[in-house]
């Protein structure tokens, strides 16, 4: 067996393995490797291999005939230093391959099978070729109820878990699609006032104008580590911070690496991809929203009603303390869009103010009553009114405060943004429908999540009345390019329904 | 929009478009791209752009701030020249991406859906991932037979095709999965030397031990230019060379090199690829060769029906006059494994020698009398009686040495390889049975088709006598390692079943 001497290739490969070999390296030719081939790479040490996409190169500024390359993320996997010596062979494919086939085959899968599937995957034994073809197999309905629960112990079981030592630490999910509806940020400090553990891991935006993590952070740090979490949690019962860095049901980060892209409709996926990152967060108590509209993830009831059986099933069977409601998804939620417009109308409610978006302050309320009748000595209906009361005396506003000091406070930009243009109702009338895809896609247009001053400022609502050239929203834009690309967008396709009043 | 200056990088990245971007260039933050973003590259010209993969560098000398860098097979898409300017925009997903969400759905497309899905393939519009979740929809009786018509007629479309001008043109083809089995270097000859036009383009082995132009080119040169093939099919009737340059069905190779890894059994997808490179080929006239046996690709008759009914019916619809046969798959046929072991087989039998294996010469003169009688002058039944007079007569002979000098002859390695083993019966009995997948594997690690004269070389085939102890094959390689690797595969299961005398 020949060795290689290793080097650090300065190329950000994000989730895929890079390992470059130089054409004239000796065993390019001897052991048949192929640009594209998988190769597995050890050091001396008895310890799972590396595993990584092989590219060939012909520069030897890059690299030696002599050396292996490995790309930041793949370096950083490895325990070696540079110049130390390897050991390079072809990478077998994951053995649990076969039962993606069965899988793809229509053959319904066991506990173990799903288990050995995500070993593999968190070894980086799967390509992203690989990845997908398991997605597909899962996708439209592939996966039955027990498979869901299976993937989903085993995405829980392939990484790390948190223990918070108390026996009720609550949570919220909602499943998303809609714009605005920052929901999470009014809950926490709401629950948090009452006393309950929510120690809230959000997302950034993936294909959204903004995350909970990109408002949250208009107003505080959000990329803390793990102890500072233990330690405000610890003081305050709650925060709101990004949950990248840990390193929980990592196999989920991997399967959206590929599953976004694809934009697959996955339910099996979507359930087990939110209850193994709440479980292995050491939720105890989850509330999951399900919005339900044409324009929303959910279009109807029935379906509504499905995935929320779902959810139960899986949840009851995890030790999950499960509720789930339906919401209204017929229209965003609150009136800004964009991680700026959005902290505002958050702020607005906790410091009560009038202008405050009311359907956001409902929603938050009866989604935070819900969650505090898990509480045994909040009596059941009672929770509602214990969220409004914990809201309007201004003790959930001195709650996120004193969370955002411990966080560590942002300085809040209050300039408006460069550019405005306000869509205007191209004729008198109610306001029909508002196409909750078409106000996320001007919105990210705008420069949203990336410009958190960017975005959409909604000023009519489902069944508005509206008159002839009154502006329905105004869209915000840091930049030309960006402007002129929201308002086309815009001009084409409002997103705005008008006609006569027509009450759902 | 911003310009950067096109650089080349010398990394190989084979079948997938990687563009390389430095950290600090001012579009990598301003227009919110990430590693593994898809991107699209333009010039100033109106042409489709270049749709690529990025990675994101840390080092100047691999690539400046404001440049955009290209591994060496996405340069070379590109109409550019270094230091030119070029613009970079987030790529759209392909448009067909919907279409294959349909399937995935189970959903049937029709003609034009195939063909915007290979559009968008050939113009590099689909990732890996995409390519994937496609190849996993179509995959498993995903596809209707009209649907494989529809996705070879399409595959057909999106490339190239050859048009030799005359009415007939046949060629052969076999699913493959039977190690040996080099009838086409015995065919190509017979049919030539009677005077009807082969121009066969082989592929090269991708997991077998040896595929035809390996084998091929112990003997010629199979890396030919276009017009060198015209002129030798021209002077000789036939050739048998590499097809890998043309661009005929451009996406199959596309579609195999996803395919490949993920080893997925999909019909419908092999229907589609076989027909497609014989009609774009300019074939007129095609013998296709079902193996069928335990560890053939093709397991029962039942199965080696229903497939030889979908090949009828595409080629029925695509005018192409197709005849299919069934052939013994239990067993590898000829002796020799890997390309010059081969190569050592075909030309004993073009000489006559008595040494020659009897059952790769009787299959190959059952299929080249089956291409012969598409000779409307050649009567029913006769084929096989022309084809081994004109074996035995020795124009086959003459035939082949005059395309090898065509094609330009290699120097012959005769010496023997520098390790051997064989694997010796550990019993008296008979031959039951050998294992296909066992026997190819244990010859790719001796090191075919990468050393030509690595190998196996068979002694006893199905139904022999054996006396305990007698050499069943022998293990041929060039290198320590690999003998080393065979060595132990082979100990550890020979592939051969030896037992009672057992007529199938």
């Amino acid at each position: 067996m020949k060795t290689l001497k290793l080097r650090k290739v300065a190329i950000d490969t994000y989730k895929e393995n890079v390992a470059y070999l130089h054409r004239d390296c000796p065993l390019y030719r001897s052991e048949g490797f192929q640009a594209l081939n998988k190769i597995e790479i050890r050091d001396g040490t008895e310890t799972t291999p590396v595993i990584a996409v092989l590219n060939i190169v012909d520069d030897e500024t890059i690299i030696a005939p002599d050396e292996l390359g490995l790309s930041e993320q793949t370096f950083s996997q490895f325990n070696g230093i540079e110049n130390s010596a390897v050991y390079v062979n072809h990478a077998t494919p994951p053995t649990s391959l076969r039962l993606v086939h069965e899988k793809i085959a229509g053959n319904k899968l066991g506990k173990k099978d799903f288990l050995h599937i995500c070993e593999d995957i968190v070894n980086n034994r799967y390509s992203k070729i690989e990845i997908s073809a398991f997605l597909v197999g899962c996708a439209e309905g592939g996966l039955e109820r027990d498979e869901m629960l299976y993937l989903t112990e085993a995405m829980v079981e392939t990484g790390q878990s948190l223990d918070w030592g108390e026996p009720m630490v609550v949570d919220k999910h909602c499943i998303g699609g809609i714009p605005g509806n920052r929901t999470t940020m009014l809950i926490v400090p709401i629950v948090a006032a009452h006393g309950m553990l929510m120690p809230k891991t959000s997302s950034r935006a993936i294909t959204s104008p903004s995350g909970t993590s990109d408002t949250m952070e208009v107003l505080a740090k959000v990329n803390l580590k793990p102890d500072e979490l233990r330690s405000i949690a610890q003081h305050q019962r709650g925060f709101i911070a990004w949950g990248g860095s840990a390193n929980l049901a990592p196999v989920d980060d991997i399967l959206i690496s590929v599953e976004r892209p694809l934009a697959l409709d996955s339910k099996g996926q979507m359930i087990a991809s939110i209850l193994s990152k709440k479980i292995a967060a050491g939720s105890t108590h989850l509330l999951i929203d399900i919005p339900m509209g044409p324009t929303a993830k959910v279009h109807t009831q029935n379906e509504a009603l499905k995935l929320r059986k779902l959810f139960e099933y899986i949840g009851d069977r995890s030790n999950l303390n499960l509720e789930v409601v339906i919401t209204d998804g017929r229209q965003p939620i609150g009136n800004g869009i964009g991680p700026s417009l959005e902290a505002r109308d958050v702020m607005q409610i906790l410091q009560n103010d009038p202008h405050a978006p009311v359907d956001l302050k409902e929603k938050s309320l009866q989604l935070a009553g819900r969650i505090l009748e898990f509480d045994p000595d909040v009596r059941g209906g009672q929770g509602y009114y214990l969220a409004r009361d914990l809201l309007e005396s201004g003790r959930a506003l001195k709650k996120m405060e004193d969370i955002i000091a411990l966080q560590g406070s942002n300085l809040i930009p209050t300039r408006p943004a460069q550019f405005h243009y306000q869509v205007l109702a191209p004729t008198a009338g109610f306001v029909n429908a508002i196409d909750n895809l078409q106000i996320a896609h001007i919105a990210r247009m705008a420069g949203a999540p990336m410009d958190k001053i960017a975005g959409i400022d909604l000023h009519k609502k489902l069944n508005d009345p509206v008159e002839k050239d009154e502006p329905l929203y105004t869209i915000n834009a840091e930049f030309n390019a960006d402007y002129q690309f929201a308002k086309t967008l815009a001009v084409k396709n409002s997103g705005y329904t008008i006609g006569e009043y027509n009450e759902f």
